[in-house]
């Protein structure tokens, strides 16, 4: 039976160095369940902890499993769960918040501070065969939505969390810097949240080549600043030469975290509209205040995501929304090495690249 | 020149009485323009107009020209326009607001109490060659949107209303009473929105055969309350078996104005969702007020609609939404008896009659 | 030490039959604490049970410890309990949610259909010496906040969710109907939230008296209808007759349950303006449906409250709400009966009862 | 009578060069009202227009009457004005939009590109005898009111619709950089609103000592960077050093537009809370974008205000707020230039200085 079987884990000891081993089938609680993982998608951030052993604030300091974008089979369920059974196909949503402090209470919990979230150290994540997971935060599929698309769920829901926090409606037009796996998940999920036009910029031509075929209106090659140009003046001007063509935009979403595009992004934005920030860049950013003030364009951070699971299974069934033409490679867990080179090389038109297990 | 022609009206002297006048091309003063109408739907109130002289408490008391889902070409523009020019072609947003009102500075002008409606006692309709129109109710239409899907946008716009204040988002289920026009562009507009599943209502199978085709995911033949049965036993017993193969959903909207529909659509709300009054019946009604209370089940009405035009034009011009499917038969002006009369009967599965001038 | 103390509790066994029991003192568990209570407030909904043996679909089988507006103090903490420590002083929520469920996770944790409620069938109450609680619905009471203040939060929290949930606003004009506790105490948190003007109606002079002294601007004494007078038509003939003498409302929320008070509401309000109903009464009722469509009168209904402690701490302590006037007389436990015969009664102007221990 | 009188304004050349001049008393149309102003505060932007001829993008190119902060009284009234007769007391809200743009439409006409406002290039002021203004832009005072009160609608507007656009809400906590008149009249609007505790920081210690007098809870002196000191780690030493009192912030609000409080500003701020930016400063400034993002911090901008005056004189009758004890000095309309020195000067404790005629 499956619980007693091996689980293969996919172990980053320190940079650049990945590790297989054979960790013990994890024991599940009252509530749990055990996951059998079949589909993983190497995210950034996976990327990151293995070149560099860290994000931001957090680092690796002991060896930790990689990967948190993850479908698999339930293979047992613990005491007390009674919204799944063994056999179910489900999609994990990989963080796991107190459920006690305010933030939860509120339902915003992805700003829990006690937040448990795979691959984010000190916690494993879920490139193994087998991983414990709070019931309630997994989700189950219809039988027509493969594993593969709902560990996309993962990467969507950043998505459907800038779509909501930003309050695209329908007619809206929106503009998004940055066209990879996120931006263009973005780009999906501000149309099924009723964008009637969708811009992307990104600075590489592939990239907006795929764009093209995928949920986008229209499509903006960024050129990179002029030697010594200071980033507001480069911004000034790309934003003018980029009305040259498009409208003011309701809402504008970056996906680089460069300051340039946040600048550029608020130039872009209509009088009373909404930037909001998905990337990750520099911890400290210039920004052109005097539109926000003079213009009230609002500010708008996303941390991850909450609440989007549920809704997110709806438009995988309904067809809302796509996420196949994404997932342009995938691996098996023994090579999990090549898929992270892969990854990082972003060779051969790479999306998403997946780990199947 | 158009502005010296014929301004030939189709005018309701009381019920049943519609009479064809050559009334004098309009004067058009600063802010004005002065529109060809080329076509225009007929309402439910217009008919209703022409059978009783009256919808509730509008009552009409004198001559009235009818119609007000129009579109046409500007004629003339008068002093201080600047967004149009002659040969432009708009959609007109029939109710002007007094634009000074409390209700008007916040936005929600469909509440304003001094606005003038086309077609609603006393002001007269759109049913004409030439109507003087505010400038900024005017909305230019794209070269690939005809002036028949323009006249459409009035009662999209009763749909759009509805999904925003409903708050429609993605992966929402979707509950709607009624399947006639409104009931049809409501779905529209709740899938535009955003919706993921939407059911639709009705008590006549081939107005739900049509919906099949349109922007619905499943249909519900109503049946008719038995003799003597309480209309809230009704709505019990039809709520349960709707729950037998669907869910709750998070909006349901009512576009029929039924007692027995606006309490099933109560039943049919997941706690803490929304029904939303589109249709209008009977002044005062039974509701299951224990459902709203312990369950949060908010009622919310609509009147007809605020802001909708803009961002209408952009969806029937980015193709989130297509009306054309629901214009089933045309009639020129001269003929206009005949296509209130046959709007009166709906036969040969009429949706969407319009009078193309 | 407390815990090994006795744990006399008020046991409901069946309508008008209390019983005065010593149970042992409830073991705690990870997360919970034990809290000596130390001062409850007599509900409605309490008397209801002691009368009838029921509330509405929740009826008790077995016997059942009544109360639920309780404050106390800490007497153990379990496991895992950080927020709390032995001594601290504290309100109690009383109800205790699933913590994983879409209402749950989404923050309206009020509407959990898994919520275990203290004194709702089949959960006892809080009227005993020692009663377990989940730490995280426990709040800490400022020293200058005494415990019968902090028992008060409990019908508090109805009136903040009352008046969050009808996004009263700074300089609103707001109308209670029902000068109970909970419409003054609506009244109270109206008045925090910015209302400018709060008028009350009641039909018992009395307790228009307290309230003229208690955050409310004017006073309405209702009439009961005629004998023969259908509701509607006394509805409207009382919501003329106050509007001699008051403007519409922005707000208006019924504290009573009374078809005919829900029915005025509806005719107080502003166009665009919300009918909250706080009040429990017939689970079907008339309501001018007319009024909510052209008028665009929203109607949300009140179950209990969520995320309303912190800041019903928070305003104790401030002085931004005053609960002590409400507190109109006490009982000890061992009088617990007489404390009830008199919430029944409500003589010698009866506002709050309360039981300490 | 009145309106044959003698119009004196105080006229703006140059910088430094403010003249009295005798214009016509101004002729009214359809809508309008002619008013006697009697009351004129002046604000911060009046002094920089006289200091330095412009404030950011707007300057003054040819004589321009200053002032935008009065109240007056009906001296005549237009056709078609049905709200005002002579007599009236009234606060005039200094900007007149255009009544048909998108932004007019929405309800957020302070976004209006065509805005016509008082004392702002090209259009004049206010510091005048006799004043035109759109009668739906006037707004009547009640009795116990005074006109110097009334004339301070116009900054406290810009308190209430920061209090609004951050959504501050019952037992809030809210931190206000700086202590001047628009700081205070915020901290007077965020009480108002609901905010339980409200902190107040400033550079100044006898606006602090102020402060403790009007609406604020705590006053924080703040220090000057040290000599060569980043901005950014002035702001995180400072923002460390508030957080050993102060707790972190649901709602902070700037109105300096110093670079230094706005980093603080977000800092300070909780998860999922906002900063919300009333000063105007340097057009670019640099931010701690990583906290704006990974603790969802929304940033908004605030420009002059909307849908404020109504309110405003709701709670300036209820006493809801006293804007009493900030007018601290006053001048004749003949003194208006000792007046603008002492405004400059902020001597003797000037918190409001008004002119009044």
């Amino acid at each position: 039976m499956a619980v007693n079987g091996t689980n293969r884990c996919v172990v980053l000891n320190k940079p650049l160095d990945i590790a297989f081993e054979n960790r013990p089938v994890p024991e599940i609680g009252h509530g749990d369940v055990l996951v059998n993982i079949k589909a993983t998608g190497i995210c950034g951030s996976d990327v990151h902890y293995w070149l560099k052993g860290g994000v931001g604030s957090f680092i690796v300091k002991k060896p930790m499993v990689l990967g948190h974008e993850s479908a698999g089979i339930i293979a047992a369920v613990g005491p007390g769960v009674t919204n799944l059974k063994v056999g179910d196909r489900v999609a994990l949503e990989p963080g796991v918040a107190c459920r006690m402090c305010e933030q939860c209470k509120q339902g915003r919990y992805n700003l829990c501070p006690e937040m448990v979230f795979a691959a984010t150290p000190p916690y494993d994540g879920t490139l193994c065969n087998y991983y414990r997971h709070a019931a309630d935060f997994c989700y189950k599929l219809p039988d027509h939505v493969t594993l593969e698309e709902g560990a996309l769920i993962e990467p969507l829901s950043v998505g459907i969390h800038a779509a909501r926090r930003s309050q695209i409606r329908s007619g809206h037009r929106v503009f998004i810097f940055g066209a990879g796996p996120v931006g263009l998940l973005t780009a999906a999920a501000a149309k099924a949240a009723g964008a009637s036009h969708i811009t992307i910029a990104d600075i590489t031509p592939s990239r907006l080549e795929f764009a093209k075929t995928y949920c986008t209106n229209s499509q903006v090659l960024l050129e990179r600043p002029e030697q010594g140009e200071p980033n507001i003046e480069y911004s000034r001007r790309t934003a003018a030469k980029i009305l040259e063509t498009e409208q003011l935009s309701d809402v504008v979403i970056d996906c680089t975290g460069a300051e340039t595009c946040v600048q550029t992004a608020v130039l872009l934005t209509k009088n009373g509209g909404s930037v909001v920030l998905v990337g990750m860049g520099a911890a400290v950013q210039s920004l052109p205040i005097a539109d926000i003030s003079a213009r009230e364009v609002d500010i708008k951070g996303i941390f991850r995501y909450c609440n989007t699971y549920p809704m997110a299974v709806e438009m995988l069934a309904s067809g809302a929304i796509d996420v196949k033409p994404l997932i342009t490679h995938s691996y098996s867990l023994e090579d999990s090495v090549k898929a992270f080179e892969h990854a990082r090389d972003g060779t051969d038109n790479a999306i998403k690249i997946q780990i199947l297990g």
